[in-house]
């Protein structure tokens, strides 16, 4: 009965796509030309190229849409209103940490400039709205203020990201909260957005939205890990970029906050100007001695069985349940 | 029976200010101290101070509720959601310009970092939407949706001024188009959105859209006459400012496509990287001589003197219309 997660993000490419390229192409030419690229669907001369990004967060809103009884295609605004707001961050995001590659390629702003950058991330969030703001729909008005709402949080979330990068006493308490906000609220705005738009009672909205933040939580908790110990193929990124970076991700903070010996190595080891490459390994070994890389793991599992606990609490049918928990394993698991 | 400009433009801070500052009041710390400082509801270490900016886009919206035949108090949303949006505009464009500058104060880049500014300015944008989100209006759909199109002409304008800068063959339409984009839009807006939340009939809200078209082309005339020719003591601006940043301005762009030989000189001077010191009386003479001024300051005029009579076409009470009045004539007069 269950889709293959593949299907199930295959209905993206299908169902979303075309309405986002539909958004895209009411935008000014400028505009357009660097909303498109950033979604991959040109290149930096406009030629076209296949669309790059997994789509995780539209194919939620879509198996949300279908967790309130209703086609797929129902929550086709739903998808594409959050993957907007989701590439909004990514480009304003890219510019405020100075990366220059994203999904391997070059970030928007190293392409066509910061100024380009800040006005593409601005037009795709005015277009997310755009997205919900259709016919009168029983939950347009609500999915809308959700949106914002996560929106809100997502900045939250970034501007306490850059604030810790220059701070040597963050929590691991306001660092999983900065997570919470960063990257679980959108995550949870998707599993909650294609239900919420089909006016599907508040039962429902309220457990996906659980499922949803769990997911988030343990979604970041394994790209985290994957920023100190990923492999630069997999991840496009060089290894430890995080470390490079001087970032306050959660295994690094857990690190400086265990009051372990190796913990306070590393505090030693780490300024915040980022580490040099001679310093990686010896660091990542600090890492895991004070037992900051199985913390973070065994937290990204909690999480992950909480979100699959709350899904089984909402008795879905069988195959938007099954499509969701095999969503669920594949975006933890970061299997491609 | 007219309440002069000044009581006017007190209503807003009496209405709208507070509305603006419980809303600010909702975001998280980090972005609220930002957005509060650029408001100039604060000093840069968080200290209160009074309010900065004029408050012609807040008024605007007032009398637009106004002319609806409500009373002011239902325009506050509209009030807000129009300078939250205009706000949004500045905090990014000081960055993508570079200026440092901003009603005598420091930019919010400056004080706070890039990243911060970026960020803030995101958060006012979504913020414009909170303040029309409120409880079931009649127009409340229309008005998001009249906003959202709005500011998509905003960011469109925003791109287009900065190719301009980069070169050197745009012709006056596409100035006066990106002019209409990037200022007239937002103005027109102010002046049809508060009665458009009234839910107010469209032959209403239709011309006082294009009455606030009109005012914002002659607003930003005399806006860019200023840029060349304003006192610094008025202005908050250097001598020259636009000359200075290699702005291509309707009077600098009416002068390179004048074909007259002042023209011609004015545009060997005229490097895309700004006019050094010495050289910006020498080019003001020159716009002068290619008649830029003077068909400025007519245009200027022109659209005044239609913004008047699209106003007089709607038949408002009497103090409405007045009010209209003043304020579009202090508005394009620069009256302080």
């Amino acid at each position: 009965m269950t889709i293959a997660p593949v299907a199930c993000l295959d209905q993206v490419s299908v169902l979303v796509e075309p309405r986002m390229r539909e958004l895209i192409g009411r935008l000014d030419p400028r505009n357009q030309r660097v909303t498109a690229y950033h979604l991959g669907y040109c290149d930096a001369d406009g030629a076209p190229t296949a669309a790059v990004g997994k789509g995780i967060r539209p194919a939620l809103a879509l198996l949300s849409a279908r967790a309130a009884g209703q086609r797929p295609e129902r929550g086709v605004d739903a998808a594409a209103a959050v993957e907007l707001a989701h590439n909004f961050s990514l480009l304003h995001d890219d510019i405020m940490d100075q990366d220059t590659t994203r999904r391997h390629r070059p970030t928007a702003w190293v392409v066509f400039g910061t100024a380009a950058a800040i006005l593409a991330g601005d037009a795709l969030m005015i277009m997310a709205h755009d997205a919900l703001a259709g016919d009168d729909r029983p939950g347009g008005a609500v999915a809308a203020q959700r949106l914002d709402a996560d929106v809100h949080r997502l900045i939250a979330g970034q501007a306490a990201d850059l604030e810790f990068e220059r701070r040597d006493d963050v929590s691991l308490d306001e660092c999983l909260a900065m997570t919470a906000d960063k990257t679980a609220a959108l995550m949870s705005c998707a599993c909650a957005l294609g239900a919420l738009l089909c006016g599907a009672p508040a039962a429902l909205t309220e457990g996906l939205s659980r499922f949803g933040t769990h997911l988030g939580m343990s979604f970041q908790l394994v790209d985290d890990q994957l920023g100190i110990w990923g492999e630069p193929a997999r991840t496009g990124k060089p290894v430890g970029s995080d470390l490079r970076a001087g970032k306050k991700s959660v295994p690094i903070v857990h690190a400086l906050a265990s009051g372990t010996r190796a913990g306070d190595a590393f505090r030693a080891l780490y300024a915040s100007d980022g580490l040099p490459e001679a310093e990686l390994m010896t660091a990542r070994r600090l890492l895991e001695e004070a037992g900051s890389r199985d913390w973070v793991q065994r937290e990204a599992d909690r999480h992950l069985a909480h979100a699959l606990d709350e899904l089984a609490a909402l008795e879905l049918p069988g195959d938007v349940h099954g499509d969701l928990v095999d969503l669920a394993r594949l975006v933890t698991g970061r299997k491609h």
